[in-house]
């Protein structure tokens, strides 16, 4: 009830037995539940990538480091979200110290878009730091 | 009146002809207001680096994409948020779509208390995509 | 006759409808020969990354664009060479124009010591660009 | 005699008693001449950034672990070069073992075209790793 059935295929791979190996070590340090959930990590890792590169609709998170005492400096990071091509869904703020503050940005649309907003942030005058993270809408991976 | 005053300093660069003009190329197209604002960003962006291989302590975020309706997920990635030796500062939800959501949780530490919380998120069941960003508390920056 | 045979092992992976299809397009895009070829980079891909965070016997390639005609710099750049704890196995040269050269130097050792002497040479006065490449050796992967 | 003279200028950057103190800190660590060195460094770094996203024309090192017993795999990997819209310069070749090669490739082209010959030869069946590395002409950093 509620949850719609993903349709579930089987594919058999082929590898040495080094790579096998090799392979089973990598799911017992990081702890994957099993081979097949290793795999898939490594198959969507490689889409979200594509995904950036080939201009699609994404979701990326923008971490920016702030001083807050900076003239007009959350005035201006709010107007140019408000402005941008790609939609800001929601931001979340953390106090860090007396003039540190952590902002994060979750932003949706194409690539190239939410790059650009990125930049325009991070480029601000009181901006200590940011990075922009790519991640997924998850539709096709 | 709760500003502190920071100590400016001003240091001087030589470089090129060649090198200067693609610098104030790099600072028109990303629109930075000067150029030594542009240097700095360039200097943190090292240090920020520096202080995630020095292991010192640090903010991280992490950005997952998951699907919600695999059984006991969202319990199992609060549970992983509690005992990690890094401490989870905070987290933001957004709903993509019926299956996925975008989670992000902002995390302080050591960085590899904070990389190891993240590969245990990123490593779950039910996580489609993970990816850590790093940023800085901002006292050496 | 001189090739040794390497056991081969087939492995089920079970990955749903959407992902299928999405590795499938990355095959072609890619052009690999088969899924299996394709799954295969992307675990290699990982354990190189693994092999070089976990401080282990790797070969790494370093990029290097200069200006010979700094004083004493090719000099120094083979110096810093053979005092590494790393070895260097080969390097190669090429003249870009009348100012710049471009030095590849293959290198094997422990990740941390091809890093150390990749820090040196592209801290190097003259050294204009440099870039680490992290390679394995093929033995584990 | 030979050494064409580079206008070389002075500029100021402007920065806070912290960053200044990490920057020393930058330079004495990573053994930089002087603090113009190390500057000129990471403006450098962005500026190759800048040129491959660009297309521009560049210079890339791709780097390849293949096992030579693959049938014909060295004869494809050379056709390959020959075909590509980029220009091969260079190739270097180690043995490193009774199965494992490593070549570099030092290709010079619009980074696009570079990328092309780059996940051309990493996805030929036989090559268990690849790297494409970011290097510059040289001409406008």
């Amino acid at each position: 009830m509620g949850t719609e059935r993903r349709t579930v295929s089987r594919i058999s791979i082929s590898l040495d037995h080094d790579l096998l190996a090799s392979l089973d070590r990598l799911v017992a340090s990081r702890r994957y539940a099993n081979r097949s959930e290793a795999v898939r990590d490594l198959i969507r890792a490689r889409l979200v990538e594509r995904e950036w590169k080939g201009n699609k609709a994404v979701i990326g998170t923008i971490t920016l480091l702030y001083d807050h005492h900076v003239r007009d400096l959350p005035h201006k990071l709010t107007s140019m979200q408000h402005e941008s091509k790609a939609q800001v869904i929601s931001t979340m703020h953390v106090h860090l110290d007396h003039h540190n503050c952590l902002e994060v940005v979750v932003v949706k649309g194409r690539s190239r878009e939410v790059a650009e907003l990125a930049n325009a942030l991070i480029s601000a005058r009181g901006v200590r730091h940011g990075e922009l993270t790519a991640s997924s809408l998850g539709r096709k991976i």
